[in-house]
């Protein structure tokens, strides 16, 4: 069954794979499936058509014959589920699995995600140092207790799982802030993840998909 | 195997049933399942026996033989994916109720969360009253894209799932706030989740637990 997924056209990432199609694709390319990508633009995503598909008018749309879904940790436990390589094959792993891949996206991502809108939102406010303060330090906290967890080990749980996948996917988007760095294990677990060669495959994929659908700048 | 799960004791939520542990005893409910409860004080949530369970120092924890989880959507789908009731039967309508989900967890409750915490942490600021407008048109948004999407269904894609379980756990947050209210249909859709058996046993449950473990007031 032929797979298509929705992804930015003109990413504003930049190609940098932080958009949310790239842990879909990573997935896909780790248990070996083949898919197509339809670029949206985000002008676009807000159309009656595409919230039909996509309620949020977000990217990306995963489509297998009548199958739709959206929520990328939707897509790549899907994906995960129904394939080798993903999920461990001992019930209790498979249920500890699934937990990293909420943990990564309900209870470190958010935090991450608050502290990235307000740089762009409110760099002009009299209060924006005081409060990147506090997201920052709502930042480190979660990061000290998942460093703490991690410990020294490679992966979350034995071998790397779907579970690993979500979690480096949301700790990229830490990229540049320099707190990442702060917890070596973390950064080196991050590391991990981007030198796998599906993470390689998937990442120039979407570089790729960038440069073929970005606007020359300037003229 | 006998089931246990981590709750507050002295909940800060004066047993309205909107501490993390409300998900998972409704869905322990709805599959009829029994369980203990384990009350922890607040402040014995980050000892080292707590984080070796729970990383992130939170309720609620579920420990069923050898197998010990956290995250409440995570053992809201461990309940839901080994016993009937709670997903569907055909593959893609389960992959469409875990993808409500992550919907619940990542894409609707961050805005409403967000939204609490400012309540209490911003209150005094010169600026409060422009944030509050900001996070509101936030989870309006929000609110916005689901109401379309419910429509006039009773649940999101056919029989009640543990899709609706999660939503209408994280809608319930809004308690209070007037926003759902403006949601015709998302304010019965919470209604309808609330007047299920299951739901009215497992908030009976968790209120007996706060008022057994609660301190006296004043003195």
């Amino acid at each position: 069954m032929s797979i298509a997924i929705t992804v930015f056209a003109n990413s504003p990432d930049c190609g940098r794979g932080l958009a949310r199609d790239m842990p879909v694709r990573w997935a896909l390319e780790e248990a070996g499936v083949g898919y197509a990508v339809r670029p949206v633009l985000i002008s676009d995503l807000k159309t009656p058509e595409r919230r039909a598909r996509q309620p949020f008018g977000q990217i990306p749309v995963y489509e297998a014959g009548d199958l739709v879904l959206f929520e990328s940790a939707a897509i790549v436990l899907h994906i995960a589920a129904s394939r080798k390589g993903l999920l461990p094959h001992d019930e209790n792993a498979r249920a500890r699995a699934v937990m990293w891949m909420f943990a990564a996206v309900s209870t470190i991502e958010p935090a991450i995600v608050e502290r990235e809108a307000a740089q762009y939102l409110d760099r002009s406010e009299p209060w924006f140092d005081r409060r990147v303060q506090r997201l920052n330090g709502a930042v480190r906290s979660k990061l000290r207790d998942f460093s703490a967890r991690l410990g020294g080990a490679d992966w979350l749980d034995g071998a790397f799982s779907a579970g690993d996948l979500m979690m480096v996917s949301v700790l990229r988007r830490l990229e540049g802030s320099g707190l990442l760095e702060e917890s070596q294990n973390l950064a080196a677990y991050v590391a991990r993840g981007e030198a796998r060669p599906a993470f390689r495959r998937a990442f120039d994929a979407q570089l790729k998909t960038f440069r073929e659908t970005s606007q020359p700048a300037g003229d």
